[in-house]
């Protein structure tokens, strides 16, 4: 069997790393995405004091980027003064994610839908590059080649993937996580946790994404209940955001798996936050996915110990002890609606990535 | 504390997978790095006949490239009938560093000489890419971006380093391995093992290079016994590969520490294999490392348990075992000798890297 494996983001890691970004923007124009939330511009005007103004602010995306927003955000981009050569990304996974989006439209979100519907192969030598500086631990997309892009009014989602998407750079300061509240703490944990572990029971899985992955979720698993604890201990934020790096790139020759294919319809259906909706199901997941292929068995004994029936209801009960419901019912989904979603969640582009499949269909 | 990691180059990895270095190579004018050696030839002819002959191919070249050598390679290279496009290097680390030299060098070994010794930088835009095809299962070459540069008639040796020159991609094929002999599997297996720890106490490390260590060390130790006894079994040769890597991956962003300082005298002095060499120390040094800091400390209990004065006799009895000399007398060092010698490792460009300087002054 043979694999391959990828990553060429530069990763910077450490305490107070933001006062960096400017250096990395160098001389170059350079365009900002960002929340229009008060500490956010705090933050921007600290990097523009650093780095000169930006050539363009784009700052319309909330959570779950939109095709419907993207359209103005991109008509912004194509709009900057001068034409950018960086785009700095500054927040969580949804502005990372619209950053790629800006990267890759030209200025014309028209290009990037083309891409995504009609197949239309995206010009690389036009593809911005970026600097991805999360403000959430938890997201990954700060060493993803991939973005997730939203048509809530069609009720779907895409994915627009490019390999030069993946970012030039990844800044990883965990200060910048630390104001994040108990809910948002919770919920970028449990993404991150899940993409180790969908990386884990993958048929994308391969030896270096298994020793990212199993590190990732033992630390996880170990640092998020104290963290929660202790939202403004800096050195638990930080191996949060370490875990989370290392799940990222995991995931990054991977993507995901079953549990994140049932949470897009989880989340189009009830607004469940992503990292809840794709978190909630890994109990049922993982036991789906155990006694299926060796080296998925061996990476989750590393995680769980021998015993993976007993691994199965230590997850159980370590998500329901944060608080996190993992029956599909507090979902408001019925068993029958439950069989249905996980079949078409089986379809999708990554519940076909489960290794699972057989024993998903038999329950 | 901050940190950083990066490494670009593609992975690919699978037995039988050198059918595809073709696919790699493309449409490309390109230019051959091997051993003038019959299964090299055969090899190389494989090659030809899928990606068509190729515009030069370099042979001069044994263990050890040496400047003397060198200055012919480059010659050839720049007298190749078109300007190649890409580099195949096919053979062990000493083929990959050579490619290295001849990516540098613009077809002139003088542009990499002065580089060296003059500091004169290089021209990155030059540079001509690499797909690096190891056949032995320890460089690690295939994964960073530096190379050893030996004198050997000025008693020295430096090494190449540049960001380009890490490959464009590394094609490992355990299958390549499986005819080398007892004793260059042995030499090749601690080189890799010698990465790993050298990446563990070093003053370099970090979560990602440590995690990618603790595996390749653990594979290592257990897997290169078993691999001498049953050099032709494929499965233990893939194992063995890619832990190498990983032991690459690690080191690729710390580079080496006291062992490696170490070997460059033993080699210079007694002709040593390399991988020996930068070997047989590592009880020693390990000692010296222990109880320096703590990261490393936990990063070498994940290898050798809770006791790690223990750990380094197990490891001193693993390398005894499969009969490596662990005492500095059985290379020729006098005990007043090994002291100077440490001493000036200590000072070296790779000593300098290494966290337990105090504990080995005192010793």
């Amino acid at each position: 069997m043979s694999w391959a494996y990828w990553n060429p983001v530069k990763i910077r890691f450490g305490s107070g790393l933001f006062d960096e970004v400017a250096k990395l923007v160098g001389t170059r124009r350079w365009a900002l995405v960002t929340y229009d939330q008060p500490i956010f511009h705090e933050l921007s005007a600290r990097l523009a004091k650093a780095a000169g103004a930006p050539v363009v602010t784009i700052s319309n995306i909330e959570t779950n980027p939109d095709c419907a927003d993207l359209v103005e955000s991109c008509r912004q981009f194509g709009a900057a003064s001068q034409v950018p050569e960086v785009i700095v990304a500054l927040g969580g996974g949804s502005m990372i994610d619209a950053a790629k989006v800006l990267a890759a439209s030209g200025g014309d979100f028209e290009t990037v839908r083309r891409h995504l519907v009609d197949k239309v192969p995206l010009d690389a030598d036009t593809i911005v590059p970026i600097i991805a500086v999360p403000t959430t631990a938890g997201t990954g997309s700060e060493v993803t080649s991939w973005a997730t892009v939203w048509d809530s009014a069609n009720g779907s989602k895409y994915s627009l993937a490019h390999p030069r998407l993946y970012p030039e750079t990844a800044v990883l300061d965990p200060v910048l996580t630390v104001g994040a509240p108990r809910g948002l703490t919770l919920a970028t944990g449990l993404d991150a946790l899940s993409h180790a572990l969908e990386s884990i029971w993958n048929v994308n899985g391969n030896p270096v994404s298994a020793n990212y992955a199993v590190e990732a979720a033992r630390e996880i698993i170990d640092t998020l209940p104290r963290l929660l604890e202790r939202l403004d201990d800096v050195e638990l934020r930080a191996r949060q955001m370490r875990a989370s790096l290392l799940a990222g790139l995991a995931f990054s020759n991977t993507k995901t798996a079953l549990a994140h294919n049932i949470s897009y319809d989880i989340t189009l259906k009830s607004g469940t936050i992503h990292g809840i909706a794709c978190s909630f199901s890994l109990p049922i997941v993982m036991r789906w996915a155990t006694g299926v292929q060796p080296q998925c068995d061996a990476a989750l004994r590393r995680v769980f110990g021998a015993d993976l029936e007993q691994g199965a209801e230590r997850l159980d009960a370590f998500l329901q002890g944060l608080g996190v419901r993992t029956d599909p019912a507090a979902y408001g989904v019925s068993p029958a609606e439950w069989d249905r979603l996980v079949d078409k969640a089986m379809q999708g582009e990554r519940g076909r990535n489960f290794i699972g499949k057989l024993a998903a269909k038999a329950a």
